[in-house]
């Protein structure tokens, strides 16, 4: 019994009952009788009518993200649906773009919709500066914030974190043991996990022994075309290497289509590993080998541990998952 | 003035201040004083309470797409959220499945979150089945419904599709004028957009006066994997092709892959065309020359034409906009 069906039943629109209900002066007396018998006929209170809308009652849970185009973000999207969905759950989602402002007025709309918990997909929502990160501490206490791949501190915040560090430290030093010691390290952002995998890429060097060389450390747009450009500059300037180590598919792609521009056999002259184990690393010839950041483990963590908080049970506020490299055609140790 | 003040201002959730406007018991004296005097204070009012709830006054468009993880549609659903955002409007998604069942429920839920119109993404949301359908045109009853590549006539239905069959028309002539009477066509589902491409396909037959050969039409899983392994069985039957026309952009990425493995040089022995125009034609080697169906612009035709529906201008219920192939290394013509 809702809105709709009196809606229906009374042969108005839904804001006609709404404005019936409110005591709106812009209804017709006709279309008031009618609307009020039906109310009664259908045993529709206007409390019934509150809860309706969403008050307690619906079980919803908002999703965010910054950017449905990235294939990480798309399907981090699309498991976690799935796993709200297996858990009676429904979910609204929001695509906030990457302006604190704007993530924040789409986290408002997602509670002005009444949901029960609110996930917030990526590590793009734990900003450098700590006040701009206030409205999740705010929001925390209305109802529970889960970040999947972004880590915050706050009463009623959940972080899943895939360990990037470690993933990215393993990967190196694997490189390094086998030959590598000039590793290009191609990185994009400052999102929590960027930092995260740049601190991996530093870890491996401290432990080899090698210096600490900005040179071949580079920030690099998700972007094929740039990636190659990027590379291409690199090598002009003199810079020397023999691995290209990247925190995202599409550069190690990029990194691939560099290297049969410039000769070079993949992987005999030049190793390359991607981030994410997405289809692009699939799509590339020779396949690349990548780091799988487990996404579908991450989401299925996160919904898990959003239900236990709906039901009122104590969870760990941080759950660590460990990457896994799998290696396909560019790279051989 | 929102319910949101009322309840930051009075200190309590906005349950107990929903419960205070119900007259809910649940509620202690004390608590009841404090958010009536807020109220009073603010001069909030449960008729402002109704509306913020987003009875016609909140400017949400409700997004559906049957699977974030398909690279089209999540394409979509960003081109969508930033044009909706460039005209001040918000928008809440969902991603339904592909099951009737579902997606009936995932409208059924935008409609209880109170937007002003929903667009659903995708060519997935017109079922062979008329009666099917029946929700759609219900709801449109309500508000403006926009289909983004699908058709469906109804009053409070508009359509923005691409032209899928005369683009396939158009790339599958082409191939069979430079030479290529026997393509191999691989198509999936059953969608309203994978019937015009089929439509195409049969139409360049006709204008080539070739026969229908049902071996050269394949259903083809969106897989790699599968995508190759279907070739290999097509060669093993011994049906000979020397094109491939594929209705995805991944199946036109494994049948690169499925010529390396056989030998075959690429497009000399083997022409390969994809659609969609995606990341992963640019990442397989080589390049894939593509359809591009334009994603974008149908986004953005379908939110103007939506603009202009809720602004009360009539507008053609379907416009049409014509798809472009982007030649790359897999073909020569």
């Amino acid at each position: 019994m809702n809105i709709y069906d009196v809606s229906r039943q009374a042969q108005v629109s839904i804001a006609t009952v709404s404005r019936v209900i409110n005591g709106n002066p812009n209804v017709s007396e006709k279309t008031r009788k009618r609307v009020l018998e039906v109310m009664d006929e259908l045993g529709y209170t206007p409390n019934i009518f509150a809860r309706s809308l969403g008050l307690n009652t619906m079980k919803t849970i908002g999703v965010m993200c910054a950017d449905s185009s990235d294939p990480y973000l798309a399907n981090a999207i699309y498991y976690l649906e799935q796993a709200l969905r297996r858990n009676g759950y429904n979910s609204l989602l929001c695509c906030s773009g990457y302006l604190p402002d704007n993530k924040k007025k789409c986290l408002e709309l997602l509670l002005s919709k009444r949901v029960d918990g609110v996930i917030l997909a990526g590590s793009q929502y734990i900003e450098s500066k700590p006040q701009d990160n206030n409205y999740l501490l705010e929001a925390a206490k209305q109802l529970p914030i889960m970040l999947v791949n972004g880590a915050l501190e706050g009463k009623g915040i959940y972080s899943t974190i895939c360990d990037d560090r470690t993933a990215i430290f393993k990967a190196a030093n694997s490189l390094m043991i086998s030959g590598h010691s000039h590793i290009l390290f191609l990185y994009s952002g400052s999102s929590y996990s960027s930092i995260q995998k740049l601190k991996g890429y530093h870890d491996a060097c401290s432990r080899a022994g090698l210096p600490h060389r900005e040179d071949l450390i580079c920030s690099c747009p998700k972007d094929l075309d740039e990636t190659v450009r990027l590379l291409c500059t690199v090598a002009a300037r003199g810079v020397l290497f023999n691995a290209v180590l990247a925190s995202e598919d599409i550069m190690a792609v990029g990194a691939v289509k560099y290297a049969h521009r410039a000769g070079l056999s993949v992987p005999d002259d030049l190793s390359i590993i991607g981030y994410n184990n997405s289809t692009l690393a699939r799509c590339a010839d020779p396949e690349i080998s990548s780091i799988d950041n487990k996404v579908e483990d991450l989401c299925n963590a996160t919904v898990n541990t959003l239900m236990k908080v709906l039901e009122g049970e104590t969870v760990p506020s941080k759950t660590v998952i460990s990457g896994e490299l799998i290696q396909r055609g560019t790279t051989n140790f």
